[in-house]
């Protein structure tokens, strides 16, 4: 990644974002600009400019100016979108590039939006071939296809081939900033070699050694560089029993063997066994964050990340498939309830008591989801387990049941003095726990022989059968044996 | 680490996974040791040893042999107990440390479970003091002692400082392998020091730069000792505005930064500003992926991880605290509906309807209150843009409760032919999504305000918030306007 190394760094971005925001409040200009909003950039720029005698902005730029690229980025983030473009104008136009890389998504379209042509093509002519890949998809197609020839055919070669990975692929991931050697030369070469550099790639913790068809031979970490005699020659200290990742192969396995293994770099192979890229740890650890992230955010129901300050409009409809599903499972819940409501006529306690069928069912049904869930995507559960693991959360459900259920059937028979009741208020529970405990294991488990992600939609299922299952069979077991 | 660096590396550890697992199969003897459980791991080690001659032991002692510490972790997570123990017999005792830290706590738990105290010295002292330090919480008290004592003067420091950190504390992630130089003397000399190093320490990128008395000056990148000539003086390549972590700082401070500046290791000083520790990318790594972990099952209202295979007993005391405070809700919600029971003897449609009007709102207000958890994760809410994300996230209840509402509305004027229940339920939901969004936001934000982890515990309290007051408007309206 190239960045501006010479920038301050800081364990705590926090102080910065609150002294931004403070110069921002006192530069009264804010409003005022806000009104431009609509303006194209390069007029709103000419108008900060001749304001830029205020000193408050001067200052603001200065600032600006003192802090790392991932830094902006961070604050830029959590600007609202006003003092977010005032911010983004006054940031150097050399490092647009690197920002735009380093934001959310949802942030970067609003930057994006604010640039013209000429200014997408200038910032991301400035990046690495991988990194213009990351930014492919949000750039207009006029700019791609300048930027695209002003490369040069290598760079374009692998322009073309970061680009055709899917976002979960290994290849998604890979840079091509690698050093190659040869095996045949010794340490003395090697480091006079790497004395013709500038500056290494970040994140050379090896170099990578490749015949001259580039086919893979091994690794020579920097270290047995460092710690041996000149005159030993590479074959004898390189690796070649090193994990060699695949194009192909899923982010998520990379990323695996990056934790296990604690990786700085990779090298990745194609299916001849070329060294066509590496990985570097820097991007697993974001794809981690990020995976991790679109995890918590879809147990939500949230389609994307969120900027969260953008218009109502927009974050309603990130939001809208999830409660348009909920509805409509609801509507189906209420239809069963509808189909006793004789019965609740004759026992208006009902109404009260069979929420709290349907809502522990439903707790319990989650926490055997979640636990399937992340044992999945650990790879841990096989064919031989499986079963085991259904008598397990049966006898779970059974115990919930007998305990939960039998303490509810108590503050039932407590309330409304009916021993029947409270009998049918506990049978309920019992079998509607196991009932949430078999879809909380199956729903998991088939959403995952089908392929899919076991994380996404479970929940809605889940509760659609707890609600309904637990309103049926309470009210169900009602209607038996309490209509005579 | 100390890692062994000769074993085989794969991407795909669950091919091994399988492996074993066949030859465990095959392996009969499965049950006959299931039954020995209880016996003391120096019998059954016995035993396993007088049953070696059986091909399948044999070669499965020979698979686990060619497997790195970190897969073996790995399939010792994935198999249920007897299996798990009868594999962990057969690792050879002097890699038992470096697995005992890669496995998680509940497996972990199981493993010492079965060592004897000699044992677990012996694997305790072949680690490093910061990897000692991870496993103290589970030793006898008599192991550690042992321990301690074979330490020198200066372990017995890092020990005792590594242990007093609290979890989320920088220091707890600190490891002690950092390589110093002194800043007046040249490359070549930098150079002679490292060849007299048979090995660096994993993750060396750079070295750091102190005084005589540990003061820190700055880092020279591995990097710039590779690409300069010999002579130059290490003061003119050092740099000294680097990243500096302070070890009482908070794990995920440092661990952002490690994202933002995309970082191998970072060096952290003491309040005096000398040089203590270092933290490097594997460990943030970990951290990172625990953290994120932990938050998926706090959600669920999971106490800790879980490991699969655990008894029916301790699974469900990990879950039942959730579930306990979850039925104190629902009984309240209950008392709430119990109050209205005249009204909905009269309009028994009420009770088919209302679990509609708390169930949308419940999961719209999670919905926000995953987004402001996340935002106040990253530090992005401040005073100054909390007032504004009221006024979106009421704006966004007000448009939903008018659409899903009004929806909600028709479907019960469709069903029952009463615009007066449509329009109260209509608006019911609208207020309740109020509800719900101010809830969804305040909570969070005081919680954080509290200094409490606004992750653990805010939707089950959300959940009451949406489910009474659900039920409380609704039928409330209705009493109000539909008793007539």
């Amino acid at each position: 990644m190239t960045e501006n190394h010479e920038s301050h760094y800081t364990e705590n971005v926090q102080e910065h974002l609150q002294q931004v925001q403070h110069l921002l409040d006192k530069h009264a200009l804010v409003e005022t600009l806000a009104h431009k909003q609509e303006m194209p950039r390069a007029e709103r720029h000419e108008l900060v400019d001749k304001l830029l005698h205020k000193q408050h902005l001067a200052e603001l730029r200065e600032k600006l100016g003192s802090l790392h690229s991932a830094d902006v980025a961070y604050i830029l983030e959590a600007l609202p979108i006003e003092q977010r473009l005032l911010v983004w104008d006054l940031v150097k136009a050399d490092r647009d590039g690197d920002i735009l890389i380093e934001v959310s998504d949802a942030v970067r379209e609003t930057l994006i939006a604010t640039m013209s042509s000429d200014e997408l093509r200038e910032a991301a002519e400035r990046l690495d071939t991988d990194e213009i890949a990351d930014l492919a998809p949000d750039l207009p197609h006029a700019v791609m296809r300048d930027v695209f020839k002003s490369l040069s055919i290598e760079e374009r070669e692998q322009l073309r081939s970061a680009i055709s990975y899917p976002e979960d692929a290994v290849g998604a991931l890979m840079d091509f900033d690698m050093v190659t050697i040869r095996e045949d030369v010794t340490l003395e070469v090697v480091s006079r070699y790497l004395r013709r550099f500038d500056e290494l790639p970040d994140h050379t913790d090896q170099l990578f050694v490749v015949d001259r068809n580039d086919l893979f031979k091994g690794v020579l970490p920097l270290h047995r560089l460092l710690v041996n005699e000149p005159d030993v020659p590479v074959a004898k200290l390189m690796i070649a029993d090193t994990i060699k990742l695949h194009s192909n192969e899923k982010a998520e396995q990379a990323a695996q063997a990056f934790e296990r293994y604690d990786l700085v770099s990779a090298p990745v192979l194609d299916d001849d066994g070329r060294l066509v890229g590496r990985v570097t740890v820097n991007t697993v650890v974001d794809y981690i964050r990020s995976e991790s992230e679109s995890d918590v955010l879809n147990l939500a129901g949230l389609r994307e990340e969120e900027d969260i300050f953008a218009s109502v409009w927009k974050s309603a409809k990130n939001r809208w498939m999830w409660l348009a599903l909920n509805l409509c499972t609801a509507f189906f819940a209420s239809r069963v309830i509808g189909g006793f409501e004789n019965t609740i006529e004759k026992f208006v306690a009902l109404a009260a008591l069979m929420p709290i069928v349907a809502g522990i069912a439903g707790n319990s049904a989650n926490q055997t989801t979640t636990i399937i869930v992340r044992s999945l995507a650990l790879g841990q559960i096989t064919p031989a387990n499986a079963r085991r693991l259904i008598s397990k959360e049966l006898a779970i459900g059974v115990l919930n049941g007998l305990v939960w259920g039998g303490i509810a059937g108590l503050f039932a028979y407590y309330l409304y003095r009916n021993a029947l009741l409270g009998v049918i208020l506990t049978s309920a529970m019992l079998l509607n726990l196991l009932l949430g405990a078999l879809a909380g294991l199956l729903i998991p488990l088939l959403m995952h022989r089908m392929g899919r992600d076991p994380a996404i939609g479970s929940s809605v299922m889940l509760t659609a059968i707890t609600d309904s299952g637990g309103f049926f069979i309470f009210l169900g077991l009602a209607a038996l044996f309490m209509s005579h």
